[in-house]
């Protein structure tokens, strides 16, 4: 019965999971506005970069595919070496693995039986999709579930770096825990996860490498204590976007969960890098490009996307070409444009780009990405299957 | 071209408009989470107290779709006596005409070609679409456009109640606009929009009262300003949920464009309500019902829900039944129940129904909306079919 609603509420018939192409390419601008649209020569220079530094530091990675939630995004991330993606949730797991992808690790513990159930079928599917647990009873209702589905599942020991959202202490919490699903005859320990999500904003440059470090020996410690009693650690994963750099040189941390360097946003960009004020390493490549349709008061302009189309729980969509110009929300589907002293005339119907303030729950606002080639045009569309994919 | 793109966009095939039944009924705790859940009788007993006061006060409901994108919801509003819906964007127009609805208004200016033969296409389709406008020149294009479809389209003029988001100021600027409009041979002018929605959440009700009454006054005297130089007004339309009771008493407005009602929201209730400190003539029945997924530390304990199950734009969600329990967001997929000393005990796997904090926004973020019968059971499940239709 459960099954079934699950498979209602999927609509696996009305996902797609490829690329849509257009009958005949067309400009950026002439897009139905607000449109998602990437910077596609951007998004691959970011990919590269990403990859390329990873491999010089002999560090996996485990691409965070809950940013995207777009199968296109995630092929081309393991076409250029990821050794496999994540999922925040069941759900997004199962559009990933009707996509094709094997290796996907669920890097949130579950509760329920539905969900458990649901987890011991995709392990039932592939060797390689794993999930973190944080809790015995619950470890040991999942062991339940795999044996259930005649399967073993392979668990991952989430971490708490004091961040206080999921994960187990480290030490002794975590060792016994690790015994605890030692006894659990249809689950396979392979495993730690440390994601310090808390630290990968921090502004100080400094103070950032200082807490991902001091947090990643905590982490270490941890694992030395479960491998000196006696259990593999084959993989210690962890860290993102903010921190790639410096997880990337402790050589215990097998590979990290960078999500949001494939795009990047304004979020990340305002954090700084080393002693520069940006962080630019990767370049803003995700954008959402609106129209001005009114003008009630001079100094400022309204345009089309308010919060259904941006996310509103950080910073503020920031216009990527325009000087002087800020963007305030205007409810559900407006922005006005505050135009200072420097900015450029703007008129009924121009486009504008603005830079995607946080890239997760903007791009879950859209059902396409509309990436733009080097010659400026979209020749298809990618399709965020996994939107709304929450469950 | 352009057509050929927002039907690819749009893709009708994977958007469904009617209920889904389930092959049985199941319990709301059940569901897999994040669930969306709508109290069935909540929302009657919300959608007759707006009907039966409307009714009452001679004045016409226009019900506003952006809040909940469903057909279901709009044809059980029609049922009960709408006279209409509106719709913020022309795609959600699109899917309401789809769903069989023929009296649409489109209350927001378009001001691109694309969109202007969208309208068109929906106006030849329907004699009761209509579309506001508040610049001549964009009259002028949707005039051309209009034109070049064969038909007529029948516009409202939008009133800026001085908010500065959408809409002409009053007096002459707008009379100067009907008359322009009157040269356009494909526009046909049948009144005025006037929303306020920077009135909607005023926590005063007495200076709501007296904002709402001054600015209902200063549009009536533009309506006047309009039919004296020989322009029939025949709709007078403006207000939401936050001033029904207000407009309402208002003779001269025709209908009020409330959508929130319907399912109400935390960001609404904290308004008050004359002088009591709750707005309660409408209940809350709009819930999303998360899990507990895990406990790193005593006193908080972390549900599976964050900013892509939640609106996060406003208040944060609330319990629905537990004391002493404060919401914190936790990031996209996970939010933190603060629990203080009141708080009752929580375990890993319980169900928690939080009440939606702005209802528009938290709707978009979901694919479907699970009504719960007065038998406590869920028996199908409604699509919300124009999700993601913000362009």
């Amino acid at each position: 019965m459960t099954a079934s609603i699950e498979s209602l509420l999927m609509r696996h018939e009305a996902r797609r999971l490829q690329p849509l192409p257009l009958p005949e390419p067309v400009p950026a601008e002439s897009l139905p506005t607000p449109a998602l649209v990437v910077d596609r020569p951007a998004m691959e220079r970011n990919l590269k970069r990403m990859a390329d530094h990873l491999t010089s530091h002999r560090t996996g990675l485990r691409a965070h595919a809950k940013m995207h939630k777009c199968p296109v995004v995630a092929h081309r991330q393991l076409e250029l070496g990821a050794i496999g993606i994540c999922c925040a949730k069941v759900s997004e797991a199962e559009v990933m693995r009707a996509a094709g992808i094997e290796q996907i690790l669920i890097t949130s513990p579950v509760s329920s039986p539905d969900k458990m159930a649901r987890v011991a079928q995709l392990a039932a599917q592939s060797a390689d999709v794993r999930i973190v647990v944080d809790d015995l009873t619950m470890a040991q209702q999942l062991d339940a579930a795999a044996r259930e589905a005649g399967t073993t599942v392979r668990v991952l020991v989430d971490l708490d770096p004091r961040m206080g959202r999921t994960g187990i202490a480290r030490g002794e919490p975590a060792l016994n825990l690790v015994r605890g699903i030692d006894q659990c005859p249809n689950l396979h320990f392979t495993g730690l996860q440390q994601y310090a999500g808390h630290l990968m904003h921090i502004a100080d440059a400094g103070e950032r490498r200082r807490k991902a470090l001091e947090t990643a020996a905590a982490g270490i410690e941890t694992r030395d204590l479960i491998i000196a009693d006696g259990h593999p650690v084959d993989i210690f994963t962890g860290g993102g976007t903010g921190t790639f750099d410096i997880d990337s040189e402790v050589p215990e941390i097998t590979d990290i969960q960078a999500g949001s360097y494939v795009f990047m946003d304004e979020e990340y960009a305002a954090i700084g890098q080393g002693n520069r004020p940006r962080f630019e390493f990767f370049e803003p490549a995700l954008f959402v490009l609106v129209s001005a349709i009114s003008q009630p008061k001079r100094g400022m302009i309204t345009v089309d996307g308010g919060f259904k189309s941006f996310a509103s729980d950080s910073v503020a969509p920031v216009s990527r070409d325009l000087p002087d110009v800020r963007f305030r929300f205007g409810g559900d589907e407006h922005g006005i444009l505050l135009l200072g002293e420097e900015a450029p005339e703007i008129h009924l119907g121009d486009r504008l780009w603005m830079v995607a303030p946080h890239c997760d729950p903007t791009i879950n606002l859209h059902d396409w990405i509309c990436p733009v080639e080097a010659d400026g045009l979209v020749h298809e569309l990618w399709p965020v299957s996994a939107r709304g994919c929450s469950w």
